[in-house]
């Protein structure tokens, strides 16, 4: 495991190939420009089909490339700094600038993942949300918020019984409420197959799922699953607000 | 965009053997067990062994699956929540329980992308320190920490110049410089062949990176670049040390 500092590390032939892309990324190509087809591609490195897929593979991974269907494989632009934080906290989202679009609210039961962090709430119905993330025009994430009955026993049934309306009832109940604190999780996860479509991507494309318990006097008051895309999205977190600076916007402000 | 509601979402078929297969891990399987081989899976569910092979893809992508040099396809067990916050400022480490162990300490260029974190340390030589984070055993990051030697001024050339000793000469100076706050990033990369050795996976894996920057009242002191396991992680965040408990902990409280 690594104690020998001397020890050389092999390095599969794709993974040498993909760092020679990686430069001729920087030096040969726009951000947006198709790139050749694989068998030109593999001509030019004089390489295999196979070891030239392993290595866009990797590059599509770490999001210097995207691979659409009907349009081929671009060079993607940076990763956009997306913040993960007490923005969310924000509920009843009466600024304009408000990413999150409430788009439904259903009422069912919550898988048994969410349940298990629902404390006392489990097996009890609770108010699905679904949210979209909007960030710069483009989708970035899609939310499942699970909001237990009892956390917002003032929602009144009859005004709007489903809908973004709803969905907003919902959220203003929860912003009354005011919560205590969150924790949160990030994992790698694959989209399904209605988040994958919300998000412009293929069933099953790598995303980043975080995880977020929303903490009342009372326990937990909700568990939000938000799905970002893995591809354009790098999650920041700051200690304060002030401090969240994307580093995009970083070096935008130095130059 | 998903605007119609009723509208039926197109799920590919390895989409739905995911599905199959992930209920068939919950009974049929205990974790660490080995799963038959593809052709009898394939035979098993009546798929063609491409679907199977992309429905086993999505399993891994989610933690439930390992796939490992021969040794063949595995059930997962739960992802560890591993706490990624304040627990670093510690960088002296006097803890016994300090899951960072320094293993190099170098000189050299910061790059690109580092250097432009680093304001005005661009260009100049940094101490570029190597950590493993070890969690239950386990190998489940690989950093690189660069500190700017003008963050460090008072570390002393002579005691030690390279290995652990250095890396925790170049810790102890951080630490007295005491340190403002932090951000940090998360997104989806690919192992390089150096950081896959140390977690025990093959180059290229998809890791979970980390990026933090540490302020001090001069600016940026510090920058990190960890490399996390996605298959085996989660990575948690909380607003306070005492809610940063993981899911996997909150069950055991529970049950």
């Amino acid at each position: 495991m690594g104690t020998t500092q001397l020890e050389s590390v092999q390095e599969p032939k794709y993974w040498h190939l993909k760092t020679v892309l990686s430069e001729a990324l920087d030096s040969d190509f726009a951000v947006g420009e198709i790139l050749p087809n694989e068998r030109d591609l593999a001509a030019r490195f004089g390489v295999a089909r196979a070891t030239l897929r392993q290595a866009l593979e990797q590059l599509e991974l770490e999001g210097r490339l995207q691979r659409r269907r009907g349009v081929g494989t671009t060079v993607a632009p940076p990763r956009v700094g997306v913040a993960v934080a007490a923005a969310q906290h924000d509920w009843a989202g009466g600024d304009s600038d408000e990413a999150w679009q409430p788009v439904e609210c259903t009422t069912g039961k919550a898988p048994v993942a969410v349940a298990a962090m629902l404390d006392g709430a489990a097996g009890e119905d609770v108010h699905v949300v679904r949210r979209i993330r909007v960030t710069r025009g483009q989708s970035v994430a899609a939310e499942l918020l699970y909001v237990p009955r009892s956390s917002v026993p003032e929602l009144s049934a009859i005004d709007a019984p489903s809908g973004p309306a709803r969905a907003r009832s919902v959220l203003r109940e929860l912003h009354r409420l005011g919560l205590d604190g969150q924790d949160r999780s990030v994992e790698l996860g694959s989209a399904r197959a209605d988040d994958a479509k919300e998000l412009d991507r293929l069933p099953g494309a790598p995303v980043l799922v975080v995880t977020t318990r929303y903490f009342a006097v009372s326990g937990t008051a909700a568990v939000s699953v938000a799905t970002y895309r893995a591809d354009t999205c790098r999650l920041t977190f700051g200690d304060s607000g002030a401090l969240e600076i994307s580093h995009e916007e970083q070096e935008r402000q130095a130059s």
